[in-house]
């Protein structure tokens, strides 16, 4: 079975698309995957790992009132960090970022509870394509990156197959 | 024994300092690593997981002509990663940064070596405080990313013990 973060890297090879990422409960997972592949520095510009509120407004532009409004864990803040990735990635034309808490000490409505959005760039004008929300099934945070990242690379798949 | 990560993070505890990475060639690994501490969000700001030249000046500020006069690979553009990535996030007063090449189709004196960089900001001047060079023993590129990670967070204890 060809692992899906080679689909995802077939995608942007046929459709010569180059890809940013902006992470923050998956702290680098979903890079660190992409990496892997020979070849990705091509298609793949990077992640912006922003791990915490103040890192999430100097490295993106992401306003701290809306992080506050919304929470830094909520899909108004993950739709906003694909989008400002994009914009401050000019060789970039699509984006996926994912945003969640993964506990300990995480109320119980948000714990292990994720969200992904993915936008695009045409014409100059950048989009939200997808968003999804998730409840994960595992507990640790290792197991937790590992079942994000596969969920945030296959919407990235679900995506290509849609048309997009 | 206690792990490599672990030993940072409590470093980053009893000083008070908050780190962030900057990282190519680990991709994102450095970052994954730590992420997976409960409790590392108070004190790890984020990575800048900066896969192409593109993104090095973009995200970090770098000069395209550093980059060229050394390569993207070279002692010269970790420094300046580690730099950078200090001058971009105002509440950090550590960083760390890795560049390097991880093959397939590297020339064989760039094939597997790393160059850390480590920096700190004391009394708003930041300067760099290690720097090191190393060849990797391992060959795959999920493997040398594992390995680099090893060394990276190895010489931020390092650091830490000389008093730094």
């Amino acid at each position: 079975m060809i692992p899906v973060e080679q689909t995802v890297l077939e995608w942007l090879r046929q459709k010569n698309q180059r890809l940013v990422i902006a992470e923050s409960c998956t702290c680098g997972a979903i890079a660190a995957r992409l990496g892997c592949l020979p070849g990705v520095s091509e298609y793949f510009c990077g992640s912006l790992v922003t791990y915490r509120e103040a890192s999430k407004q100097a490295w993106l532009g992401i306003d701290e009132e809306l992080l506050h409004a919304y929470s830094a864990e909520s899909p108004e803040a993950s739709a906003a960090m694909a989008v400002h990735a994009l914009v401050r990635t000019i060789e970039a034309n699509l984006s996926a970022a994912v945003t969640g808490h993964f506990g300990p000490n995480a109320p119980a409505e948000k714990d292990g509870v994720i969200h992904i959005a993915i936008a695009q760039c045409n014409d100059q004008r950048v989009g939200l394509v997808q968003a999804e929300t998730v409840r994960l099934n595992s507990s640790s945070r290792s197991q937790r990156q590992h079942e994000a990242t596969n969920h945030v690379l296959r919407l990235l798949v679900e995506t290509w197959k849609s048309g997009s």
